[in-house]
């Protein structure tokens, strides 16, 4: 962080709260501290403000700073603090606070106003680029975050170095919130809510259901190339066999609640691998059928709180594409190095750059942390170092998280980059070391004896739902023509190219090509402005001179000019671009 | 029913009676009436029989029939019969009741046992065919079928005309034992159950998956040809859900518990129709949507009662190939009639004949049942007499099935027979005209008013569990080509030929053939008879003359003969069969 920005934003939180004194002399000050990207300050108010007193105060604040303002440290005691913030009931509370830890209490003057504060400051408000700042909005928070304190009313800034950088920072924002899969799922018919079903339950759509089965038959297709054996287990067990794994203790607050059926407690899943470990434990196993890489589209339920839920992103109901890898000690590096390949491999074909939208976090145990992690240090010592070895051979862009790993062993995370700058856990592979002790796998060797193998946790193209969101604000919704729910759109001019219209339709759905037809009594004109809204990949018009398979009048998604193609020609294009998985 | 073979049948159930107590004379008697294919009589025994008596009493059986017994009817008061049956407490207690009901009480005399009886009974025992019956096994069975009661000891008896009859009823046993689902689901590693698991809740093998995904794909796409859009809804919805659309008072008892999250009660889904209603729900729709034909391959929970569970066939989570077709009343017949069109076509390509392996069943409402069905004859009679036409039509083999219906309106059941003889309802095609009431929907008619649609309810392949386990019987674990976990089994006969095993199962796995190499140590007789055993389509022997690009030796499943045909030409007829689905 730079250490003079973070003076300007604190500055800033200051004048602000001038600012605000200026228009409310009776204000209460609550606190006011620098954030990611900027600063806030709450405030207690007898007459609330609203978002059209913003660019007063945001002005009134520049002309502050122009004065050049200095900020001068001072120390109080608890007394002489007292007394300064005579009123400021809230400050009170803080000061209160400083004198029972025996904390020093200091005060930054600027100018007539003066604020308990612990700085830094900048000496000179000429210091601060006024035109990299902002104030944004307008929010309640309750005092101290706690829903039995009074809500104040908070007003938050963003401040840069630069104004190219503030600028840069707003595109940014404007293009996320374009973006954002919530609003283009909506306008792109691709899923949906419905509240007598439930929160974090999204229904999917006839086109949001073509994505997701283009990416499951994929995902199936694509694993088995890789040597995975698909199984279907069912989505819910025994709480004993979550107690017998060692989950429940760990996930017990994110599991929906157990139902009782018959004599049995019930639970549905929040991870697949007792499922799997139960089928591999259904028969003996020799060393001939290691590595077994046993894979399933996996739904999963996690009970997740309703204000964590974000559209298709974290949902109470995600269906994974995971896999257990059952091996010998031996051939666990090779096989993490191979679920690397393949998770670049599937990444390559949707389009997310390595770096750049993903990248690898290595999460660690913690020896200290004796309560969460197994203790068995030479066994963590060893897979640790383990996946350390397979990111660096692969030359994986990552970095290590101390304390991060999984109760059973260390794991690699699969982070994606969102546009907002947000980074999520898209998936994990994990180094299990723990679980075949749990369960007592066995498999035996070339001399008959019997052997434990290790597991390999692993997921390929993560969460089918987190996935498609992913993919939806990474293309702006124009997914690529594989995924593209309609592919191609046939808009006749009149009625008279209707009749050519619908055979051509035909022509392209026997081909196995996604295609509609707009044979609507509307302009032209409209019914491209339709077709480029819902970003279908092309759109063919159909007039007079295309009439009987002469050369298509071919639009494609973004681009003005329009080419002309033999139909034979085009559909050849299309379906290669379908098979390749690519434009 | 034969009347004179149920008079043999209540007979022999007499004549049991009769050698038991001369080998049990103390038995206490409980009832021995006629059943399907036979008959039973249970007793209360100090000693309880084995099935080691079994041939002795049928011997015993036999004797007495050919002594050429009467049966001689007798009326008696309630108090003659108390004296006539001093100390049969069963019989006493069947005396009280007939008492009380004020019924005749009638005994059947034969030799010197005399039977508390309704009759009718054969004049003399000589009118058996004493061929034609055979005991088949003991069982226990509550006193009334209740478990406050004693447990007796039952015997069984087949019994039939003639001894072929009897033969054939005892082969076809014998056959439907050998091509049990459960049993050969084991024997090709299908599926299995976990205790740790649950009940009823099948874990598909990877073979068992290939069978599972290959149906899927097909539904799916033989769906989109037959106009239907497929969506993917969460098997879960607030309880709320399904007290509007009414399903709750009837499906309660069937539904698992409740879950309580957050201020929400949350229940598993027993079936789709709530959430495609909500998708409907979604947005306004006009009449040129129409017919809207929603499908799912969708996951449902019931909770059958474990006594009922029965490996695939019936089991507490199915996925059932799901659809709704929103339509106007005058399209509910060309509708209808297509979903039988569709159902045929899926049969046809699952090898089911219609009329022999499955018909349909029409299943009625009861005006009379005002608490089960809705009030509304003309709906109901416009309903019904529409299904009645559309099968007439179809020209499909069907019967009626009066109080059979939906709560929400008349069906056509899709019946399948099993080998034992045993008829399952696979699916149904339900006409429904309340629930587009109960949800209010509507579209938009050509003239800008709205309307009410009408909504069929169908499938068109089942549930995937069911179907996978009529399959398998079907076929006895032979199963199709493209639906065949392993399609081509290479078996090398030494070890020089195993590189070209190698090389040839690459070219097989390249072509999109499901392949596996046996190059173990064993002789080629011992391989062919594992591929035999786990039913594969195709074996290929590769040993001198096969090798490098030779005509193969291919050993065609149930065929002794060996055929010699080019590689290039064995891919191109193995893959034929595949996108066929035939052979």
């Amino acid at each position: 962080m730079d250490q003079q920005l973070e003076k300007i934003r604190h500055s800033l939180s200051h004048l602000l709260a001038m600012a605000v004194l200026e228009i409310r002399p009776q204000a209460i000050l609550g606190i006011g501290p620098t954030i990611d990207n900027g600063f806030y300050y709450d405030f207690d108010l007898d007459q609330p403000l609203t978002d059209a007193d913003l660019p007063h105060l945001q002005k009134s604040m520049k002309k502050m700073a122009g004065r050049g303002l200095t900020f001068a440290r001072i120390n109080a005691t608890p007394e002489e603090a007292a007394r300064r913030s005579a009123g400021q009931i809230y400050k009170l509370e803080l000061i209160a606070d400083l004198k029972k830890s025996k904390q020093p209490i200091t005060y930054y003057q600027s100018g007539e106003f003066s604020d308990l504060c612990a700085g830094p400051h900048v000496s000179n408000t000429k210091e601060i680029n006024t035109d990299a700042f902002k104030l944004t909005r307008l929010a309640g928070a309750y005092w101290r975050g706690s829903e039995k304190n009074k809500m104040l009313q908070r007003i938050y800034g963003l401040s840069f170095s630069s104004r190219e950088e503030l600028n840069a920072h707003l595109a940014l924002q404007e293009l996320a919130k374009k973006n954002d899969h919530r609003k283009l799922g909506q306008e792109l018919d691709l899923f949906t809510f419905s509240d007598l079903v439930g929160k974090g339950l999204p229904l999917l759509t006839p086109k949001g259901t073509i994505i997701r089965h283009e990416l499951e038959r994929y995902t199936v297709d694509e694993e088995k190339k890789w040597g995975y054996q698909h199984v279907i287990t069912p989505p819910l067990a025994k709480t004993e066999l979550y107690k017998i794994s060692g989950h429940y203790p760990y996930y017990k607050d994110t599991m929906y609640p157990a139902m009782n059926v018959d004599d049995d407690e019930l639970i549905l899943r929040p991870m697949t691998c007792p499922h799997h470990f139960m089928l591999y434990k259904d028969k003996p196993h020799s060393y001939r059928e290691l590595p077994l890489r046993m894979a399933e589209i996996s739904p999963q339920f996690r009970y997740e709180k309703s204000g964590e839920l974000t559209g298709m992103m974290r949902v109470r109901l995600f269906c994974l594409a995971d896999a257990h890898i059952f091996c010998t000690p031996e051939q666990a590096e090779k096989e993490v190095s191979q679920v690397l390949k393949l998770i670049d491999k599937v990444n390559q074909t949707l389009g997310f750059k390595k770096g750049k939208d993903y990248f690898y976090r290595l999460s660690l145990g913690d020896r200290g942390n004796t309560e969460k992690y197994y203790q068995d240090a030479p066994a963590w010592e060893f897979a640790e170092n383990l996946l350390r070895r397979v990111l660096k051979k692969a030359k994986a862009p990552n970095y290590e998280a101390p304390g991060e790993a999984a109760f059973y062993g260390p794991k690699i995370d699969v982070q994606m980059k969102r546009l907002n700058g947000q980074e999520d856990t898209a998936f994990t592979v994990q180094y299990d070391f723990i679980m075949p002790k749990r369960f007592d796998m066995k498999y035996t060797d070339n001399k008959g004896r019997e052997q434990q193998p290790v597991v390999i946790h692993r997921s390929s193209i993560g969460a089918f739902e987190r996935t498609m969101a992913f993919l939806i604000e990474h293309y702006a919704g124009a997914l690529p023509v594989w995924l593209s729910p309609v592919q191609v759109k046939i808009l006749t001019v009149g009625k008279a190219h209707r009749i050519y219209g619908k055979k051509l339709l035909l022509q392209l759905l026997d081909a196995g090509i996604r295609a509609e037809l707009d044979a609507e009594n509307e302009t032209v004109g409209f019914k491209i402005r339709q077709t480029e809204k819902l970003k279908i990949p092309y759109a063919l018009v159909i007039g007079d001179k295309e009439l009987n398979g002469r050369p298509l009048a071919v639009r494609q998604r973004g681009q003005s000019a329009i080419k002309k193609v033999a139909v034979k020609k085009f559909i050849a294009q299309v379906l290669k671009q379908i098979v390749d998985k690519k434009g």
